[in-house]
């Protein structure tokens, strides 16, 4: 069985090939490069399956790095992408719509759709999640079953299903998953800003450290001291609100 | 009225675009660049929108070629991305099929979408028409409708609309249309061979070919030596049937 999955450099998408790799899949992964200011997930995308390989040497069919800059300065706008600061603290609505990127989740879909024909995968494996359902819409299940209606009608002669299997999962249950699989996380970036090390302040750092946390696990991708005052912030911006 | 069109510099995008200047619209156009072969219709896009803001020079607010090369390199494959030769003759089944480019069309659109969002525009424009129903599934009303619902419900803050207005009509009733449009055929480009000259023998030549004779009309891209040949070819390959 092959399936097309996209890596971010993420801890999601990083659970999410796990997930993939556990059910005995032959995966095909990409990675894209969109001018990103946290360019460093894409760094991090190659480590971690590189780590990846050493265990399933025969299931990771390829790894590609996708640049579609080009597109980005067309549809550059929001956060993620330089015009405007990443919002630091928990996601408000307003905040978190600002790292909207236009239809981006939709244009890298449909990208690893026609890889998906290119390389003979039925399938195409999409991260989204429901604790980013409030404020981005393409996280919801009703998109993707949209979508996935859209692509099978968009190319009937080779079809290609869309699935989001943590569709209806939270944060903290991607994670709960992804550590009962040994998913090396020191190998992921989350963090919205591109600094050396994680910011542990930005809305996405937050989450993540709360899923850990409600685990009862650390982050690996942090030093104990980074860890230790991670866990102090999120608390006091906890309180915050 | 502000709208986002792709024009590929053939003669069915660029009827559309002056149906949309017609009706008033402000346009937004993209051109994309995806190593086709007959990369000469990138040209002729140039300069069909050259001559186009003569005529409409308050209405044509952008024109942006796209590279989208990388992405082509992943899902390269059907005879107009150089791995097989362009099928010369009418279209059968088979041959037609040989020119898909997986997943394409979807791709530039949602590409077109994340557009629209940045510049504003409530709805962008798809020149799919009924002669390509038959092979090409995502020319067809229930592919657009699909995605348009997919559009839509991923994209909830920012709503977008895609809308096929030749979805019904033939290659024949859009020249037709285009003729009382005054569309300045003579920078379009159909032919799928990458030569100097359009070769008058392939499916899409023939077509176009078919299309301007049904309407009484000469092809002024062509010298009237190429447009006598270009009729003679079709008469004797329609016999050939």
């Amino acid at each position: 069985m092959k399936a097309v999955t996209i890596l971010s450099g993420g801890a999601d998408s990083g659970t999410l090939l796990y997930y993939l790799l556990d059910k005995g899949y032959g995966v095909y992964i990409l990675t894209f490069d969109y001018n990103q200011k946290h360019k460093k997930e894409i760094e991090y995308a190659k480590k971690f399956v590189e780590e990846t390989k050493k265990r399933y040497p025969d299931n990771i069919l390829e790894h590609r790095i996708v640049d579609i800059s080009p597109i980005s300065d067309l549809i550059s706008k929001g956060a993620l992408m330089k015009e405007d600061e990443v919002p630091h603290n928990f996601y408000t609505e307003e905040t978190q719509k600002q790292t909207i990127v236009p239809n981006r989740n939709m244009i890298l879909l449909s990208i690893a759709v026609g890889y998906a024909i290119k390389v003979g995968a039925k399938k195409v494996f999409y991260g989204a999640h429901k604790s980013d359902y409030a404020i981005y819409p393409d996280c919801r299940k009703e998109f993707v079953k949209a979508l996935d209606t859209a692509v099978y009608l968009g190319n009937l002669w080779t079809p290609v299903e869309i699935e989001a299997p943590f569709v209806e999962m939270t944060k903290y249950e991607i994670i709960k998953l992804g550590l009962d699989l040994n998913v090396p996380y020191e190998y992921t970036w989350s963090c919205y800003e591109g600094k050396e090390r994680p910011c542990l302040e930005c809305g996405t750092c937050l989450e993540r450290t709360e899923a850990f946390l409600l685990n009862n696990s650390k982050d690996k991708l942090l030093t104990e001291e980074e860890w230790k005052k991670a866990v102090e912030i999120y608390y006091r911006k906890k309180k915050e609100i």
